[in-house]
């Protein structure tokens, strides 16, 4: 296993929107990976290298691997006798199917769900308490007000110290806190959404106003599209590699428009990054890990690992930030010609 | 014991009025049987039988064959090894009677009688919490606020996840969410009244606006009339069968009219019914419980059973359910000639 | 020991006030006998035959004989194998010295010493909760919603069920439902104030709106003025007796103006209720006792006794009640010229 | 060890702030000495005298000899085997970084931070809960609303009985009540500010309106100016003494202008000061902490001693009070020429 390089920047911690709590500017998640994809020692070598960088956010959900995730990261944290008020871990509530047999109440953001679901989750753990719990989606079956009071019920039961979303639309998030303000409850303090150089709109557009009002925080996702901004699919797709043969509905989702038009579009405006990145000196996907932290509304942008050298590439990112001029940004949204229009106020 | 047919329809599932949960169309109750007129072995088969067609929703009370039913039914759950996030038990408090000597504050909804009667029914079920807490009557001489306050305690101290109502008058409800919202408080989730083609008019009278206002649910009990429903009575009352010897007030009730014209129109009635069943390729009791599942407020028709036979025959009412046409179910009014009168708005 | 009269009346059982709790009308007290003047087994002897005359309710305080009595109360109940939900035990919080060495905190009614002193009460009770609990005096130099809030956190804990004031002024009653009310918490639900022929302002005076306002329950105490009103010192104070040798301040303040015109003032008022009693049939401290429970507004009055013959004495007043003509009320009340004057609405 | 004098005054106890709750008006505090500076001999010595002396009231905080004054606190409580209700037990969050390796989510008003703090300082102390809990400073990171819950729920779960300040601005505390008023929660109870004859702006001016708005209890630091006050630094600084070895801030703060006329000045000062205390028959240290205790604002003045002597000294204090006439204070105000304007109210 490769030792930490001594050459690393020093690791950067953002407040979690306007709460208290500060994350590491990047985080390591489970996601796709860890109890799944990864074996449990490359998981645990991972997660050592992360805190050895000073990231101190772990991110995970009841729905990764099945909870198989969540039971991985649980054991790294016990292994390794971390401090628990060092870290800040996450879980992610709505996709629990792996804990029944019926076929209904293991999912969604019913009270039953939520609170049986959180139980579960610390079992897996190991753990006492989340720093943070997450609706991993919206429920439209369920009554937001249902919804609100049982995450209160978590938080209340210290089992939890702040609750958020994960793609959320933006006024389900304004109303959960319409909800929350009326009943004296806590709101959601964070979001979890995709956000990238191939998925800018809910960010910089639906969210914009989030930000101030609630003080929402982001903790964003897939900084890297999968793997489509590392340049890695510039010559075509390997063979055995995930993207060719997962099922996964995000990785088949990452690749639609492969042998089309729309891909090659794609890999032409992924070429003009990397010569951006050749000449900032970094790799691609160091300069698109830059771009995201760049926004000032990411709280923690979430990677994954499979590989201890994968999270000090990502850390050398935080050494690109500073040479993300203006000019530079604009260069970029010429290349990509995705950014949301900016909203203003109207005066008559 | 017979083993579950294969051509059983599929379960279906609907949710608790407005709220997140999900129960089975149809459920299995403990009533009048579990605990005390059936043998514990017949109750393990039957609760086995019903979760394999798919139930996942158990009904109790603490006034049930003394508590007798919770007993047998708690320890069939813990036999059988179910997880318990893939069910939906539920109990109610009113009629704790067998808990005390003294004659006193064993029954009702005080704060008092629903704190420790929740207690003792959770240790007889084995259970840390159930999924929904019923007041199993309107309790007159107990303020509403303290009633609805303690219910809320149940939930907030997490042996519970819903509180609702059983054969509450329309305005008790609405009263209660009245306080519920003045006090920032969780409002009755769902009622549980009887209904059947012999009693329709709370379900599709009184509560009319209820649905709408509060998003009630209902879990209805008695769908065949304590049998009167199935036909079994039309050739008379069979020696020894329980409506002919039960002193049980509810059975008393069902046999009122035996021998005088009132139960002869009865039996007229059902005879016709039995002329559609036949029609319909099914059983009376079938076409009787199809009817109850066709009205949307009921989220779940609560039936008994002593024997399987009597679950797989009940859960093929579903497959009848899609045949009971507009024109079917107003032949059926015309028979029973006891359909309330649409509310409607009128305008000045 | 004595057996229990197979003449004696049944007991009477009243809600507390508007809530849904309901007390014996007659219930059993610990105060000046318990845990100090009488042996333990003479406690346990009165609390047996108190239970077999249908006495639900006990009523204890931290302050009684410095926590003995309710150390004695609580070994009786464990020791008799009563069932909790059978019971009403009270206790009351506000004379906590002898739980400390430090001069400050072990009494009133601040925070802390309401929490603590509960949890001292409940340990030498050997129970996890009472049914209720009292401020057993008003602390004025305790702002009231420190009070409210900490008599609601022990409610909130399940360390009690109701929460109520003994010997508070009216306005303070009613100040304490203002702030819960605009807290949205629980209200003091019962008083226990001394009520008796002898001094009746508060309960039939000052208190008057406060039964209808807010549903005010009363569990009163010394029906019989500390043996005053039971004729026993019609011919003077006997040698030895506790009112002759007693310095406990109650006692004292008993017998002021024993050897003046006012002790012979009283004793011939006594003289003539006496002469009212044996045209009853019963004794002078059953009329006394009858005459406290005639008043709808005592849900149950606290008696004292030292040996079970007296509660069998105390509860044929039972029997007496009915006999209470309006006529015989107001010969009691020409006797004692103490009726406070009814309060009127006046419309101008 | 000397034995505690037979002529010390007895301890006299104030209501901190507008609570119920009573603090002796000197109180021992682990500040720069337990833990830290004092073996721990000496700190289970001073604590014993102190408690001998009728001292209640003892202060702490997790950032005190990062936490090892609580840990040395705790094991004293437990050594004496003192009664728990006696003793008002205080700590402090903010400054936890003794508690974790990460750099940050250590310290601060954190929800995390709060709890966990909380969590981790109890441990130390070996207690099921404090009394008291502050925040040890504003943290203008952390929105007011999310510290004033977290405090909330530290009461809640029973770990403390009131919250309160140190150091915080007027508006912060008056915010603090604001949120807490407007979400029905507890607000600030009493405040931690510095206050001697050498600081007096924050007590005596900014503070002013507190004290009756909200019932503001002071318990004060530093009564003797880290040692200015005692007059021993009048000859110049010795040899080896804390205040010229030790590199704490506060220390060094103290200390600054040492060798410049704003130093001379300042003993100048304290020269008079001892002239009125010789007259007075006492030393310069009790007067200036006689001084403090004259303002009624004052409910505990917080002093550090390393030796049992120091507090016999202190508590002699409490003689000098009552002479501290009108015409005393108004020379000592002439002395040091510091008090702040008195706020009018003006009419126009």
């Amino acid at each position: 296993m490769s030792s930490k390089p001594s050459d690393l920047p020093k690791m950067k911690y953002r407040y979690l929107g306007r709460s208290g709590l500060q994350v590491s500017a990047i985080s390591l998640g489970g996601w796709l990976t860890y109890g799944g994809y990864a074996e449990n020692e490359k998981t645990f070598a991972c997660m050592k290298a992360a805190y050895d960088c000073g990231i101190n956010f772990f991110d995970c959900a009841e729905g990764y691997a099945g909870g198989e995730s969540e039971r991985v990261m649980g054991e790294a944290i016990k292994k390794f006798g971390w401090k628990r008020n060092d870290l800040v871990i996450s879980t992610k509530i709505y996709w629990g199917d792996a804990n029944g047999e019926m076929p209904v109440n293991n999912a969604g953001l019913s009270r039953k769900h939520i609170i049986e679901g959180v139980d579960l989750s610390l079992k897996r753990l190991q753990l006492d308490y989340v720093d943070l719990i997450y609706a991993h989606r919206p429920d439209r079956n369920t009554p937001l007000e249902e919804t609100v009071r049982a995450f209160n019920h978590v938080i209340n039961t210290g089992k939890a110290f702040y609750w958020g979303t994960s793609e959320w639309n933006a006024d389900e998030i304004a109303s959960a806190h319409r909800i929350a303000d009326k009943l004296g409850l806590i709101g959601p303090v964070m979001e979890q959404p995709e956000y990238s150089l191939l998925k800018r709109n809910r960010v910089e557009g639906d969210y914009i106003l989030l930000y101030e009002h609630y003080g929402l925080g982001l903790t964003t996702f897939s900084p890297l599209a999968g793997g489509v901004l590392t340049g890695k699919y510039l010559d075509g797709i390997p063979e055995g590699s995930r993207i060719g043969t997962s099922d996964d509905p995000y990785i088949q989702y990452l690749k639609s428009g492969v042998g089309a038009d729309e891909w090659e579009e794609k890999m032409n405006k992924v070429r003009k990054l990397k010569g951006i990145a050749d000449k900032l000196g970094c790799n691609c996907a160091q300069l698109a890990l830059a771009w995201v932290l760049k926004n000032d509304h990411v709280s923690s942008a979430i990677t994954g690992a499979s590989r201890p050298e994968q999270i000090y590439d990502s850390v050398k990112a935080l050494a690109i930030l500073p040479k993300l001029s203006d000019a530079l940004l604009g260069e970029i949204d010429e290349i990509w010609q995705n950014r949301p229009p900016v909203l203003e106020r109207v005066f008559y």
